[in-house]
């Protein structure tokens, strides 16, 4: 076990606490498990929350800030957050206009979420909802019904946090949200397995010299295990994999994210090969993010995630964003 | 090998080229190996020129733009780059104010940065230069004659890349540098060793359980070999090794930074133990950057840099900055 913690089981307290010192722009509390951006709630302004389970930092915490998300709600490793958790953030940000939850496609978490809606709810707050399901590599995983949500998520969390931004209603908010995950499609592999502080041991077996495509950001089960191919034919069949659920309709937002043990080096290489995949192909790239975003712990690996967007949709995704790991524009 | 690549020969190419198709605001010269602000030159100031062996991204090549460095060149894999490269650079990048090279204290880096001084030089370039030597944990390394250079790099380029933005001439540009580096001293650990493409197996054998203390960027030897520690054990022998060579002043800035391989997750909790070690010690904390900044590869561990700042370093560290990996204020 090569871990950088004290022990197991205060490994996001830890985390936490950490954050705290680090982002004075983020109200962290420890204790329950919310981190909210300190100046909310934000009047006239829709406020998001999202959360899941820790281990794929920056993923969400690192997203709070004005631009994207009000508050985050981080569960234990790999583990759905509770609906205490996400009730008491939507109570702390909400500023009358409605809170949209943003929502993995993980069976957990869509039933603690609609549990805190209820919840939420009951206390006269407005809540609407955008499932994130956009991995096309695997239906109907370990800890899913339907489509995971990966790297979408960052997308549909900027581009929604800024409608809200520019004090655009619920309803408009959410049908942006919606667009933009109905957009977007993934797909991952990985060159590694992940270890948990929990269990210590990698979560499942991947010999040396092998690699698994369709892999999900919890060690789920890929589509297929191959012996290790090339930076450029796994750019192939990722993004072939992409445009054949997705054919190409306009231009794409590019998101090539590390799964957080891969080095930036070799993202930047994987990269270039995503793009010349891309052109092959015909499609026009809009815009495109490169790093560590929506990780696996110390997996080895990444992922790709295109997301097609219009005139408005890039226009929001340029807009101004001010947190941890994402932040132009102000 | 779980390497993300197409073949060894190409790694530092290919993501030269996905750097390029990421980020419109930088001029990538793929053939020469030269990254330069699109911008440049820039009339009336002074020009940073920083450089060494790829490997430690998002150093140098992510730290290029407007507030930090107007030029990088990357070396072979943990090499250094040739004086050609430098030089290129310097005369790209020069608006007849000067260029400041920031040099990382490494043999072949401080050889090949005075040589491309000459070249300049000789090509009516006003050159000076910054020697960074801020690791604490060992002098006279593999790679190096007296101290290495490794994260207080991210300071010296950030605070006297804002002191050029400025328009402050060479000679004070040079000097802040220096006082930048004189205050700011590191300690680093490694949990694993590094791979590097050429070689395809680990640089040292760490055995799994044990960690090496005071290890370098390069996966050079540190001071001892210990039984795994806690982050807290951690955070305490590396803040002290620091304040026992530098004892504290003043406020500080503080980077807790991530090798390559280590989750976010325990970087957070890491810094936790940071700060309780520096209020325990009466050191008063200004800033805190925790993230992969300064890295080896595929290296898990951390390193702890402090960097004493006054009134006039603080300002300039706040200073907008707008680059690939640091972002704020424009």
């Amino acid at each position: 076990m090569r871990m950088l913690i004290n022990v197991p089981e205060t490994v996001v307290a830890d985390a936490l606490r950490g954050m705290a010192s680090a982002y004075p722009d983020l109200t962290v509390d420890v204790e329950h498990r919310v981190i909210v951006r300190r100046d909310a709630p934000v009047a006239g302004q829709v406020a998001l929350v999202s959360g899941g389970g820790s281990g794929h930092e920056p993923l969400h915490g690192g997203f709070v800030g004005p631009g994207m998300l009000s508050a985050a709600c981080p569960g234990e490793v790999f583990t759905s957050p509770v609906p205490d958790q996400m009730a008491r953030a939507a109570a702390a940000v909400d500023s009358g206009a409605g809170v949209l939850f943003v929502v993995k496609n993980y069976t957990g978490d869509v039933l603690n979420f609609d549990m805190a809606a209820e919840l939420a709810e009951d206390e006269g707050i407005q809540v609407a909802k955008v499932l994130v399901n956009d991995d096309v590599a695997v239906t109907d995983s370990l800890f899913t019904a339907g489509r995971r949500g990966t790297g979408a998520t960052l997308f549909v969390e900027k581009i929604a946090g800024a409608a809200a931004a520019e004090g655009q209603p619920l309803e408009r908010v959410e049908s942006i949200g919606r667009q933009v995950n109905d957009g977007a499609r993934s797909f991952g592999v990985a060159l590694s397995a992940c270890t948990t502080p929990a269990k210590g041991s990698p979560t499942f077996d991947l010999p040396d010299g092998e690699l698994e495509l369709g892999i999900g950001i919890h060690g789920e089960p890929g589509r297929e295990r191959r012996p290790m191919m090339t930076s450029g034919e796994i750019a192939d069949f990722a993004v072939h994999a992409i445009l054949e659920d997705m054919p190409p309709r306009g231009p794409v937002l590019v998101l090539v994210n590390g799964m957080g043990a891969t080095p930036l080096l070799e993202l930047f290489g994987f990269n270039a090969e995503v793009q010349r995949v891309l052109r092959e192909r015909g499609v026009a790239v809009a815009r495109t993010l490169v790093g560590n975003y929506v990780t696996s712990l110390d997996m080895a690996g990444a992922s790709v995630t295109l997301c097609q967007v219009d005139e408005e949709l890039l226009r929001l995704w340029d807009a101004p964003v001010k947190t941890p790991a994402l932040r132009w524009g102000m």
